[in-house]
């Protein structure tokens, strides 16, 4: 009965190809079909995106300000510097749920800080692609 | 068909008694008694424990290595300055997953860091007592 | 008698429609107006342009090397962190002004550094949106 | 017509017995015979707790927020590190007023932040055990 | 129809006299009268004071606070290390500008920061002796 | 039977005129007159003086170390950068208490650290204008 | 017999417009030739591209996972801040070459440090264009 | 002929049950009985305490005060935080040794420190429980 | 043949009066006196004057820019944090030369480093009052 | 035509005896006649040497100012830290390039900044004993 | 049965004629004959060298590695600064014990950290030259 | 009717050979007779050496504590890194004074703080080679 906007940052296209013993080897593809499903086991709609431009993320968070309910939004490497992506949440009224694949505080010290957190409504860290899941029954459960 | 230990820290005892624009107006009690509800939903037993006192926090981490699937634990202010906890859940088996109700990231720059974070599972930050739920289905549904 | 570039970064789009308590309340396209009418009046011509993407505006900058006496620039978030758009004004021989709407010395601690400032003419910070009329005026009247 | 709680932290009961030179020659015993005896002049009642347990001493700050009218409390060694105790003394309504027997800014670097100051109505440092008087006096003086 | 105080610190008595490839050749009794003539043309009145004495800058900020419609200040090296100047500025009502006839950026480090900036209205950085014009120009034409 | 000095540095001569969230509504005038009356009752005579300018209050001090039995000073913004009055204290034998009306510890953080408590006898913050009379009282009542 | 792609990040298409004393005054076309003829006098195939959008250079490096034996890569600016290429460089197989023209260690402090150093297979800093065909011949002599 | 008390702290209690690489697989009880072997063998008594309540450690350090020769103190994760120790250790007369079974040096930063060893007499780090040994031996053999 | 001016800053007129074990016993006079014998005894004119004053400082360094043929500056305690008295001196002709009675390196760490070293000419640290002839000779002997 | 010094720093003695994993099998002795051999094949003489003194690496770079047309030195653990060394290279004015087998950016942080790099002709970093090679060439082939 | 060596650095030579309230009285022939006597009651060689050159210290370092069961070293002031002596350790099989003789984290914060613990076996701290003793006993006694 | 030695660190041997904008263009030789002859003047004698060994700097300095009644010791590089010298001056008795050719001040940050100031007598910083001179007079004229 709601709108989901799930939009992954830079290198996720990469999911499933890269680094499994860090993220897992399920594709960018079967995470997005998974969470299609779950969202409409509950009657929601989920739309998915992938970017590796700083500059088209924002873009598209502009435009979910109107007819979504929320986005759940991986922000990959952008996550520790990207301030012009904090300046985007901040301009829109549609709550943001941070979630990172892996435990960012067991990797390097520069991946330990959110840029994003402070404006983000809440923030899911360390449970695989499964932190997907735990973001939109989060949305769908009230 | 398993069971969960939901632990809670220093100051955690005040929950709707304190500060309700940061924590909400639910007390413990009404807390706990919700997550049993949920847990027994799914067939699984939690105990649910509180103490200001680290040492005791220590005690009880190491007691649940025995008899536990799992350990919810929102480490409260220890989370920022308690490495002693860090070393007692490297020392267990059990996965522990560290909740926090607020945002801390929106907060002092002295709770941004989690001395905890890197031995817990996974970590959900800032859904209110939400997040506590989440906890728990992440690991009753598999 | 002279062409200025008006150049605006990240969000900037967003202008009357986010927090207006920091940026007030006119719209990107209000500001726009009214500069090219300030120009006007001194018989100069005016271009204004937005992007949320670096890259472009790096794009922008190398270009207007050709055929503008000046660039008024607002690197949003950018200021903050962007190497790359320090090197591209360093790059060219037409001067860069750079504004900030906000006070951005009351704000966040990451936002009182600009890595631009050392290659830019001037700066102008916390004026609102008058402080572009005062850069067009600093080049407009000599 | 009031009642106040004395609180002492971790190594006061060592007082007298310890450093002289730092702390004086009084013992704990002493200084909260004095200080009961100074509040009962004025009519007040004053109640005198020592804990070298962070917890025990959470516990009681809670349980304070009933039936007193003020606490001063000798955090110790905890003063510069416990977020727990910052965190209860803002749980409760009842002003805490922060007292050092010595100049803790003539001291080791680590003993020049309080972590609590911030969320204490007062602090009185350097007046040796005539700290608690002036604290007393501050009470109940009105 | 206005009154403004143009206000410089210390050294800026040496200006024309000193470095001249940083702050250029006009002196500051050439620039004063610039001032005045510019604040004259829009029928506002300038009133210009020079002290390399902190205590008689804070001394002339508080007197300022009546009878005038904003300040112009340049307040030379104590823009960087000077509080009591930033709580002399914060406890007036009137406007403060603050102007830096250099690029503070492109100079040493200690020079990078403003303490006063965050309670100033706006900062014009960079512009040599035209940053005062600038800074009149904003108060004069609304 | 003894004189005491009241010494207040910058910006303080504005109490009652300025932020009276954080100062208070009582004027400098009123405190000194209130000291006064609480030191004559002690058969003390109390002397008060207030500048701005740092090399004034440094005079003040050294001649001070003649006909005086205790300074009471509240440094207003010298306390965080002055090394200088810092020296000052240090070359007398008379004792110098620190005063501050507000909690300096709950504002910006340059106003955490003082430059003058290693060397003072003793330290009051937090308690408005009544520190000034537990100042008072610390010296006259034995 | 091989293929390697030399990828030039942002503003080095300025090369030899810009800063000749830092940068020399080749353009970039002189230099993507050269490397081209260097490599084709060992039968290797040279692909050049150049662009200032991180995003951009991101999906290219995806993209030289399959058909490339190498990549030499100038990041530019973004050599100091972006984790989003590391990121990319560490998701692919063929080994990639950090070259720099200048010596970057000569430069501000920000120059000084590499994002990318430790997920790429060697450094070259300082030899002019020369480093281009430094990192060539170390691919192409085995 | 004497008597020493061998203290351990937090999580040492999991001694030979955890990590088995970093702490070696004895037990905690193991490495007490062959600590009073080694001191009986010497006609020394020696008693053993483990805790993981940081007050409870400071109670035991005060008792020690009279009875002992000598504490042989394992403080675990309380070294690098512990200011409450550390000034129990300084308020008591009797020689303390500190050890580390494992090499503190080779693991996170933030174990590098210890606060405890300025008021210790002697440190012995990374032995593994041969350490205790060491420590016993210079107590009883002089 | 020449003439010196022989400053002193903030607190020196103590000298003598104040912690002799730092300083020495000599009065503030006995030093002019015996300077301004050097001098006369190499023909030249030595004038001594000092203010705690910084303004005053940075005034006598402004005139002094007329007359002199070198200044020799103890600054005290502004030497650490005076940017303004750092202006002054770069702002004339005369060489300057920094003295200080006291070995500062051997003080507290704030007393480390020197503002104004580098727009002297010289430095002379640690030699007591000696330090002061020892910058007239290098005057006066060519 | 020309003449090369070829100079190891301290440990590199050890080569293929030590670590094979970061510095590869071959010993010093293999590098050195590799070098030797390459250099021959140009036409080019080149003279080995190796030292783990720092004063003696000093000796040879400033005799080598003489009768070479240039200097590949791997200055090993030196390279953090010898400001003597940097000092040597800056007194002569044959060309330094500066060659590092391991990538030092993966490993320990001290290892990540080079004192000498400034003053180096050119870095090659993480090639292996092959990177000895592309040094010789850089300077055989023009 | 086995050979140490006991190696000693910079200043050593001085111990017993230098600053005996920090190294005692014992002059460096009376420790290592000491230490003799100690190895030989074990049946033990020990050979004992000292000096103040890092490169020598490197060299017998380097040359231990065969014909010696362990290396005993106190590489006084080397120990803050030397990762030259760091990488010597890492490349020798033999294992090293760090010793000193005072308490090292009772001085100046600069010798607080050791470069070289990390790769040694173990370090012993502040048991004056019986640290040298305990350190031989924990190789003789298996 | 004393004897002085003359000392001087790494690469002063190249004194006139190297960056005379820097450290003029007498020669090593020059500075060191005229430095003899100043002494001899006043029936002194003076010994000067010259090393860019660590060691033997250190050997020296331990020799000259026999024989001499001062050293005037320009560390050169060693200055900024070196604790082992440091350790070696506070080994002996006799004073030594620091002598800087440069104004270290001006020149970059990591040569503005001097490891061996604390324990030296004094410290002469910018005159050029006269500092020498100074220095000689210090210990000559009493």
């Amino acid at each position: 009965m709601g709108k989901l906007l799930l939009l992954n940052g830079p290198n996720l296209n990469r999911l499933g190809k890269r680094e499994p013993d860090i993220y897992g080897d399920e594709t960018l593809k079967d995470v997005e079909e998974k969470a299609k499903q779950l969202a409409a086991s509950y009657d929601w709609e989920l739309e998915a995106k992938q970017s590796n431009h700083e500059g088209e993320l924002i873009d598209w968070i502009h435009q979910a300000d109107q007819g979504y309910n929320g986005i759940i939004f991986n922000p990959g490497a952008y996550t520790h510097t990207s301030i012009a992506l904090r300046d985007a949440i901040a301009s829109i009224a549609v709550p943001v749920l941070e979630v990172h694949i892996s435990n960012i505080h067991q990797r390097e010290s520069f991946r330990h800080q959110s840029m994003l957190a402070p404006v983000c409504s809440g923030q899911i860290v360390g449970f695989g692609t499964k932190g997907y899941q735990l973001a939109i029954i989060s949305f769908v459960q009230t």
